[in-house]
């Protein structure tokens, strides 16, 4: 299982170049679309007559698919990758129901222009910079007892390395955390089954606690990590003083997975770049993607979270820049962490239903591996006498996998339904493959085999079924999260969406069949989860008049009717202002140029979705006022002049004369 | 024509909110949403019993309504409010095909976060103060003899009074423009027949030239405006100093429609707020809502931008903030402005498919007026003797009205169709009214009266229908943009999407039917333009490699394969970078903290949807980079430490690899 890194010379290394990206180039570009598999470009009546309806039926048939009124019975969180921001679509009719600003400043919720003086955001600050992006990649829902319970979502950054809290009683970010022992990180979220943790799994080597170490070093001075975010759901927050890290290898640590039922305690890690690879195809070394996939195999990390937990509490983690990590020698020392081969460059290490066993998917690798988790616990137990490089325990393959079933190509990431069945999406066969789990609890009678496989457009990555992730999955909907469309939608520039599409997978067999073509634009939904609407209890209102939505408490300086005004003490001026249908009180602010302005804002509306917006031009502040909010902000008046301030949502008939004028005068 | 605006006393001030603001309250509240309009939230098999069908009919239906790569026929183009930002969405899927990104900051397409050193966003900055969001309104389509011609899009930002450029050959922002002369105006943008001009209508009173003045000089030191930019087809881009604006009275100008046709030439513009009402509830005064809303009428402005431009040429501007603006004396003096009575606070001056009607929603009057274009001629040769209270000619509203039409509460916004049938929103019923125009080239045998009234839910401000605002509008679509959703959509918390309605208006009259609930969330569509899709002919890639987007030209400083690399000169350092599946060259890049970067990055990608992302942690970039483009980018080396730079589009299978180090060595 060592692989060796000494290379014998330069024409080894540009010949190894030369071969690798010329088989990738042709292995590994996405499958050609041909005009064959092109999209449909009939109007309606064409479509009617193929379907063999009149027009007219056909659009009865869209008034009985869509029935003005009628609910979804699921709701898809979705990252929005790059665009920073988490997604909440409704199934089956795959519609946008609401953008939740996380890591990016977006100004129609006021989320980065104003709103309580943006703490949330400024949380995520590093070193002071403003970090004004991120790329969330995997949310997690909330578990009790392996199951989505509906009253928090996480989200992970991969750019920065961060993690988003969300609260679903009102769908709002309420804190971003970073471990500063690390630049950056996968950013992928995944919860253990009672959200003790919010588990931030790895991604590229770096020198620990943000310093600088040359590429030369990498074997000695960069490592990876994985973070154990400890949540509290009496305060609603992520606890840092109580969560932890582990330093890791520097192979690239990847998607994450906690064991449920009987390996609950356990966290299951795929990795890629167990070469250790550095790129530098400029200096004549093969390229990362070429060096990193050069290898036979990779590493399933398998950790031990709980034991951990003991060491990092009995004071064996150690302070890098502010944040304790279990030193990777401590965890070998404390059998923290075991490794295990898995086919090259896997994309995902998913826990089957019944946390019984752990599907790795190969990418570069025509099979899903399958690892038994009885299988992993016997291998610790007898014991093993290989290491990796840096001494981390190896399990032998042969004595934790259960069997490898062969599925197609591109194999990346595997989910579950209610019927023994297990879903692989096929990147590079742009398809979805339905195996059956041919184990006790499954289908056993149909073995380990791959059913069918539903072609997809294009180039799947992951997939999200509907309660897929816990312990008890629903079945019936998937969804491939695609990520080119190509063809798919009309053109909207060399700029394309992404496709999602809804797959029905309530029928046995190979009867899968894709329902939907949903066009996602502003980034890439990474990865999503599906949870049955029932479970969600959002507030209609804020409970009480002056709420503040980050305490989620009565703020004590919210605005009561009658008490408005604007007052001063030397420069610093406090506007305290209410809002309701259809002004706002008051509606003259005179200043001077030079004030620092604090202005508090307090909605006194009772009734559902009667939301009021606050835009004050020049001085980027605009507010989404929802019933009952109350908001503070802050700015300094450097310009003088008069500034129409006024609501942006279209409140009531009379929402255009709902303004007012600051008026700032000159020095 | 003339209201006082001497009032007695503050006694008569106090009884006038009083009143005033309680009649307001009971009548203009939006309609109560009772249980028996709330949703249906039946699921799919109840749904389907309902319909007289099995589920698994209901699902071939699904089937049938949207079969795997269907293409739409109409893409509409929609405001997204206070987001700052372009929709657009495809008809009749009502699926969201792209998010253009206009005046607020959006990272999945690197705007403003590095793409050209975010030159675009830049030229929206006033006085130097970066302005990081808009507040979208009006987008309006090019046309060519009055049709639209699917070559640009220009889109107005209410917040800070700037207008957008957009390119539909790959639908991104080439240019913002601001008028110095004015702080913030309506946003409203309407081009003339032939995209000679794009129209800025004006809402709230303003002092010119961004001063400051007091609002008890409110009558004397407050201007309305609206501002005419020359577009220029060949260069794709506003030409400053071809643009003028004109200084109108203190009214709040809404809305504008060019004339077109018989009319062309001429500009009509609502208003509101001919009371000159201040505002002021704080101090005892009628709020605004009470005194914008006093008088039983208001003013439609009649403009002739011929004659305007004429005396713009003939040097009869003056320089304002360094923006030519024709004084209203000017105006007056030279026949360029008219008044007309319109129904009290109307939102809505639409012109007719012929140019030969004008029509003027009410908003607190139960008609549509209707006004001739040959009687506002006549009118105009008759001459006035009547004026307003600044001079402004008033025609006779006896002398230019053709008729009324009694729709119902709120009447707003008026779209046409190819039946002769024209369609007013009306907020305060929640319904959308076809009536028919009654005259020669429309329906004549019908005259002018309602036809029927859709139920929407809930809250319609604006209409657009398919080509609706041209001279030879399709029918078949109109989508009702409601302002509120309510209940008829899973609860994300306080804050709710909007709801687009897509209704069939392809059948005779009162055959009108809703066939689809569109959710909108990331704020408020506040207007839409629809045009047919095979007008438009977007770039499938860009159309060499080397593309700069924001020059649409081969950009001189594009990276070759093979000349990648990184040079010094003093502490300024020069990345040339190209990327392509599955590597970036150079992969290891080694500066000095304090060090000035300037990184070109050319994706030499050819294949349609091989688009790349480049995300560069902490130092906030993060680029979209589409097949064939090249982006320059600059920045500052402020914190030392190493970067791991990636990829964030799933390029291929190799996209994980596809990443490189940014090692910033310290001081």
């Amino acid at each position: 299982m060592m692989f060796s890194r000494r290379l014998s010379s330069k024409i080894f290394l540009v010949a190894v170049v030369l071969v690798v990206v010329s088989a990738l180039t042709l292995v590994l570009a996405p499958k050609a679309i041909t005009s064959a598999q092109s999209g449909d470009t009939s109007d309606w009546q064409t479509i009617a007559e193929q379907r063999g309806l009149t027009e007219a039926d056909l659009r009865a048939a869209v008034m009985t698919y869509t029935p003005s009124g009628m609910m979804d019975e699921y709701v898809m969180f979705a990252s929005s990758g790059q665009a920073g921001q988490v997604l909440a679509i409704g199934l089956p009719s795959m519609r946008l129901l609401r953008l939740i600003s996380v890591f990016t400043p977006e100004s129609w919720q006021g989320y980065g222009y104003g709103a309580d003086n943006n703490s949330v955001l400024k949380q995520g600050y590093i070193d002071g910079q403003p970090i004004l992006w991120g790329d969330t990649h995997h949310p997690a829902l909330s578990e009790t007892a392996g199951d989505y319970d509906g009253q928090w979502l996480f989200i992970g950054d991969k750019s920065s390395g961060r993690v988003a809290v969300i609260d679903l009683r009102d769908f709002e970010t309420k804190q971003i955390v970073h471990n500063p022992a690390f630049l950056n990180d996968h950013g992928g979220t995944f919860v253990t089954p009672n959200t003790e943790y919010i588990v931030e799994g790895g991604q590229y080597g770096l020198p620990m606690g943000g310093e600088y170490a040359p590429i030369s070093d990498y074997q000695t001075s960069y490592s990876g990590m994985i973070t154990f975010w400890k949540f509290n759901r009496d305060t609603g927050r992520i606890d840092m003083d109580q969560s932890f890290a582990m330093q890791l290898p520097p192979y690239w640590q990847d998607l994450c997975d906690s064991g449920k039922s009987v390996s609950e305690g356990w966290i299951f890690c795929n990795s890629f770049n167990a070469e250790m690879a550095t790129g530098g195809i400029e200096e004549g070394n093969p390229p990362f993607e070429a060096g990193v996939s050069k290898g036979a195999v990779d590493y399933l990390h398998i950790i031990n979270i709980k034991a951990a937990e003991a060491v990092f509490k009995a004071g064996g983690a150690v302070d890098v820049n502010g944040f304790m990590v279990i030193p990777l020698a401590t965890s070998i020392q404390n059998n923290l962490l075991y490794l295990a081969p898995e086919p090259r460059s896997p994309h995902g290490a998913d826990v089957a239903p019944h946390g019984d066993f752990i599907m790795v998917g190969g990418k570069l690798d025509p099979h899903v591996s399958v690892y038994s988790f009885q299988k992993i616990q016997d291998a610790i137990a007898a014991g093993t006498s290989e290491t990796d490089t840096f001494g981390v325990p190896v399990l032998a393959l042969e004595s934790v996998l259960e069997t490898q079933v062969e599925l197609g190509l591109g194999p990346l990431h595997t989910v579950f339904d209610d019927q023994g069945y297990a879903y692989t999406s096929l990147f590079l066969d742009s398809a979805v493959a339905r195996w059956s789990i041919g184990a006790e609890g499954y289908r056993p009678q149909d073995g380990w085999k791959l059913i069918n496989k539903t072609p997809v457009q294009y180039n799947v990555g992951h997939l999200a079924a509907a309660e897929g992730d816990t312990a008890s999955p629903d079945g019936r909907f998937l969804v491939a999260l695609n990520k080119w469309s190509v063809d798919r939608f009309l053109s909207t520039g060399p700029l394309l969406p992404q496709n999602l599409q809804l797959i029905d997978i309530s029928r046995p067999g190979d009867q899968t069949q894709i329902l939907y073509d949903m066009p996602i634009t502003g980034a890439e939904p990474h990865y999503a989860q599906i949870i049955k609407a029932d479970k969600l209890h959002a507030w209609d209102v804020y409970p009480e008049v002056g709420w503040n939505p980050t305490t989620q408490s009565v703020d004590p300086n919210a605005v009561t009717q009658g008490t408005e005004g604007v007052t001063r003490d030397g420069n610093n001026v406090i506007v305290r202002m209410t809002v309701v249908r259809s002004h706002m009180t008051p509606e003259h602010v005179e200043i001077q140029k030079g004030d620092h302005v604090t202005w508090t804002i307090t909605s006194v509306e009772r009734a559902r979705d009667a939301t009021h917006g606050f835009a004050l031009p020049f001085y980027n502040i605009n507010l989404s006022i929802e019933p009952g909010e109350s908001i503070n902000f802050e700015f300094d008046a450097t310009r003088s002049g008069v500034f129409s301030f006024y609501c942006t949502e279209f409140c009531s008939a009379l929402h255009l004369e709902m303004m007012g004028y600051l008026m700032i005068k000159p020095d």
